[in-house]
């Protein structure tokens, strides 16, 4: 028996997102059905995060146990050339028996891509929110009001029952990507349901001027879900990295 | 009547390729029906080059005459409001009665993109041709040699007729994109069917080291269609930009 941990990219386009669910196609489900096949059995992944419909990974984490006795190095190959190209193992590593991706991440960071062009380029079409101009020093502004430890309930998508809505968030900046697309990226120790998708949604009201910057402070004090802006769409975020910080062994 | 210059990107990874085929969905058929709802009547429309089936475009260059009398930027909203967002018109410019976009082109530039890294991302599997480890000194070399007037025989598809197989290259150069990924970049005055994808495909047997970077020089002398190495993957291949240098009015 061996613990592994794999960090994983994809597409999430097509797919009902990373949890199993009773239809549709899933990473989760992609995942054990290939492990299935590698280990001749039935294997649970358990992953950091659940990424919804449509939203993307460039570094998701996601351990299993297998009883064959394999390489890491092998597990990678074996899973990729099961899985669909939108998903991709970059790498597998053996980890500690009592590894959990999701207990034992220190901090997650979340990008989100808007498109301010006029038009939206046919290769940002799965990948960017399509919002137009946007005052980005206002946003700016609003997004480092996130930072700190809060209660988040405000952005917190209605019918999810957590034990607490507060979260530490180390850094929420807007940067620039290439001409026409601004990122916004945020780490934080944990994320509430649509937390992420609900914040760039309430930064994007303030980007076209419909509310100050002051807002996000405002929306943040309510801790009432009525208060944010909208979600935003699911296509513009991306799961960029779980940190563990000496957790694990050495990836290969 | 007016004659209207357009600049063009499309995903071509769902189409036929620029040219209206007896089946299937082109770039141009699309076109041609948007201003066929646009400007009531039948609008034929022509392109800078016919890119093929799954190539892409930042900067295709097409023209077509109107009717109607419509400013340029209604011109891009309209076109834009019917197409599929996997093409997207960039710009429109009222052009030179007698301007055409494949015969007033002094240059056209292509882009290949080429995913050197051991996995494939998932966001570059329509986007690029995945080789693996390339030695890029020869093959920066070997690209050099394209530079020039030369006949280029060697890297033209079986059953084609052109009165020549000369052209002029401007610039033939390997240059990085982000970390595993190279591209390269091809500027001339005329490509001959499938000469860009071509010499890409021996410019990689170069990188692989099945062949030293003196074979470009070897496969451009011998004009023989047999020479080459394969030709690589639609999926890589971007037309970037046609030049025409003050034949057009501004674009708006």
């Amino acid at each position: 028996m061996r613990h592994f941990k794999i960090t994983v990219a994809y597409d999430g386009t097509e797919f009902v997102g990373w949890q199993r669910q009773a239809s549709g196609t899933s990473i989760q489900g992609l995942l054990e059905d290939a492990l299935r096949e590698i280990d001749g059995r039935s294997v649970t992944v358990t992953g950091a995060g659940r990424t919804d419909a449509g939203v993307h990974a460039l570094g998701q984490v996601a351990a299993f146990t297998l009883e064959r006795s394999i390489e890491p190095d092998v597990v990678t190959r074996a899973l990729n050339a099961r899985l669909p190209d939108a998903v991709r193992v970059l790498s597998t590593a053996v980890a500690a028996a009592d590894f959990h991706p999701r207990f034992d991440a220190r901090a997650k960071t979340y990008r989100y891509r808007l498109c301010v062009a006029p038009v939206l380029s046919p290769f940002e079409r799965r990948y960017a929110w399509h919002v137009g101009a946007l005052d980005v020093d206002a946003m700016r502004v609003a997004a480092r009001c996130v930072e700190g430890r809060h209660d988040f309930a405000a952005f917190q998508s209605a019918g999810t029952e957590v034990a607490t809505t507060e979260r530490t968030i180390a850094a929420s900046r807007i940067t620039s990507e290439d001409a026409g697309l601004l990122a916004y990226e945020i780490t934080g120790d944990g994320f509430l349901r649509h937390m992420v998708r609900s914040i760039v949604g309430t930064l994007v009201e303030i980007g076209r001027g419909r509310r100050p910057a002051s807002w996000m402070d405002e929306v943040i004090a309510s801790r009432d879900r009525g208060a944010a802006g909208p979600t935003a769409p699911a296509a513009g975020l991306f799961l960029m990295s779980v940190d563990y910080r000496g957790a694990l062994a050495d990836e290969t």
